[in-house]
């Protein structure tokens, strides 16, 4: 264990804290570019109470609208556009992970002149590494990805098909109001993605990382636990404050670096997602809830007292000295039931994809993100034929 | 759950960060205020390597040694004294939970002309709320207080017998160097008073926290679980860098507000031990010892599910429908057993300390903090005839 953590991010949390955002916003600026998705925050009453937060306030706003649910470097170009013709001095996200991980990503393309994916990891590099930003205020309305909470940004060159992601510590947003009552209004199906969304992140990390983080272990589980006690009562009720608020929670410390921190691991199952998401258009966790449990099996034969643990502490099951390999499988087995029974699809052919481009993911991917011999790092390493393996498994 | 949460602390963690002292200190200034203990990092070398470090970077420094156990409000004054004598502009605390505590308030004293006292709560209320304090970048030498990673500090004042303490979000370390090598050389019964003090900090915020955090739960008992396993590695052989390593960091973690968080909770085992170790000097963590599992059983009888929740995470034990308050008194017999079998102590008598003051403590402890109502806050709020039940029950 040796590393450097620092997370700046102020978070206000709980249900009516949406009536803050001005007093907070005005700690920050004068003018913000107010970034928005497909409109459902117009449609529930969110936007509209945001802005009479920050008109109370004094704060003027600009608006960006449309951000993708997998979000296009050309809707961070529009953004840093409008931002700049409106003279914005802040960037408030108010939406899902898609809108948080755009307005990152606009906060430091507003005050760069050049092409913003210049910033993107693609071909193994950032062209450009931004060194200034404006100070962006994060208003999730989804219980899913943490960005509110963290530095990274993932975000799509629908040109070239390239779904790629940069993490700087400049990217931290200011503030987080993170105001369960702003998801009771999320539906099921998504309720019941960003479930699995979380639970991967964490997964991703324990699975993944150095193998001498107990606490960090004691902390993921901690976090699965308590998705999956909470998780299925938000997706059955979704005015569930109780509900909403825990799994709010836990998405936010699932990937705000508290249970993955000294861990150094790699996310290999993302890095898969992103490249078939970047042909499909898929939700990114209904990608994650097919290629997880698919990854696990082929990972459990390598790093099996792992999967033994895994399956101990989450499941209860008890492994005997014969049978290591059978117990990991088992608690697979019942991690996948969990996803099953929340209605995420744990097949390719559920989402109508066949195998015509598995290897083209699997190459796609390692152009991305590669261990200098050819392998996607992770516990263990991939080839191309790991991959198109693990992605023909979920067929 | 309704909070806030700004943790700005840069975390630098890892065997042999030592060396990156000056590197690190020469983003906050040129001139330190090194502060120091009774002079255990001399006779370890850490003070001539730390030195060493800010020589290398071209800091200069300053030195206020000799703070003591329970850090008195007259070193802090001395060392604000010094700090203004020689134009120091950061504070570097290079020891335990005493010294870091000290270097926080010496941070802001250096700054205020006033009596520093002023700024420790006592009578109910702090007289000054400083507003500036210089940088400060601990470097803990003991793992115990996680002092290093968060805004509090308890101060004794000798003359007024009153031990009390400051937490504001300006005494935030702007970096802490936590390197286990420093750790190495504690002794057994230093290293387990650590143990003891750590989890006191998280089994605080557990018990008397609002009941509605059950990722904070599962968080608690992960430091709890790993502190039990690791602990009593570092105790049998403080060479296990590996051992020294997770206490160092579950130190941390107790009490930088992770666990903690959102659970709002008042911290009353340690209100009552600041009374009892201002009249005795006596290690912060002994007393913790021996009230801690005194209160607990008295607690358990109001707060039982809790308590079996402990004894059934912790221990593995399982309460049935009729024997709940047995279930956890038997968890709380098994924790007082561990900490006596890493040679805590669990009786005032092992200490030397007698009945005559009890009815003092209980009556000193409710003029730093109580409800208002004449009884000291946490689950379930006590009475002075509580309290002295409790202190004559470990007796």
């Amino acid at each position: 264990m040796n590393f450097e953590y620092q997370n700046p991010t102020r978070i206000i949390f709980g249900a009516g804290n949406l009536s803050r955002l001005g007093e907070v916003a005005g700690g920050y600026g004068k003018k913000a570019l107010l970034v928005t998705g497909g409109g459902s925050v117009k449609r529930s009453g969110v936007f509209g109470r945001a802005v009479a937060s920050l008109t109370a306030a004094g704060i003027a706003y600009a608006e960006c609208t449309g951000v993708e649910p997998n979000p296009r470097i050309t809707s961070v170009a529009r953004g840093a556009e409008i931002a700049r013709k409106e003279g914005c001095d802040m960037i408030i996200a108010l939406g899902g992970g898609s809108v948080m991980d755009a307005s990152k990503v606009i906060s430091a393309a507003t005050l760069y002149d050049g092409d913003p994916w210049d910033m993107i990891l693609h071909g193994q590099e950032h062209v450009y590494v931004p060194t200034e930003a404006l100070p962006v205020i994060t208003v999730p309305t989804l219980a899913a990805t943490g960005s509110e909470a963290n530095c990274g940004a993932v975000i799509t060159n629908e040109e070239t098909k390239v779904k790629s992601f940069i993490q700087i510590p400049l990217l931290y947003p200011k503030a987080a109001i993170v105001d369960p009552e702003l998801t009771v209004s999320v539906p099921k199906d998504q309720t019941a993605y960003g479930v699995c969304d979380l639970i991967t992140h964490v997964t991703e990390a324990y699975f993944n990382g150095s193998g001498t983080t107990p606490i960090q272990d004691r902390f993921a589980e901690g976090v699965i636990l308590t998705a999956m006690e909470w998780g299925p009562k938000a997706i059955a009720d979704g005015n569930d404050l109780a509900a909403r608020t825990q799994i709010q929670w836990s998405a936010l410390v699932a990937l705000n670096g508290w249970v993955n921190v000294g861990t150094n691991a790699p996310y290999p199952v993302h890095m898969m997602e992103h490249t078939v998401s970047a042909y499909h258009d898929i939700t990114h966790a209904a990608g994650l809830s097919i290629i997880n449990p698919a990854w696990m099996r082929f990972a459990a034969r390598t790093n099996t007292a792992k999967f033994v643990q895994f399956a101990e502490r989450i499941f209860g099951l008890k492994a005997t000295a014969t049978d290591d390999l059978a117990c990991a499988l088992e608690g697979i087995d019942r991690f996948e039931q969990f996803l099953r029974s929340i209605d995420c699809p744990t097949r390719f052919s559920e989402l109508g994809i066949d195998d015509a481009l598995f290897e083209t993911y699997a190459t796609d991917t390692l152009k991305i993100v590669n261990d200098g011999q050819g392998n996607l790092p992770g516990i263990p390493v991939m080839s191309v034929a790991d991959m198109v393996g693990i992605f023909r498994s979920a067929l």
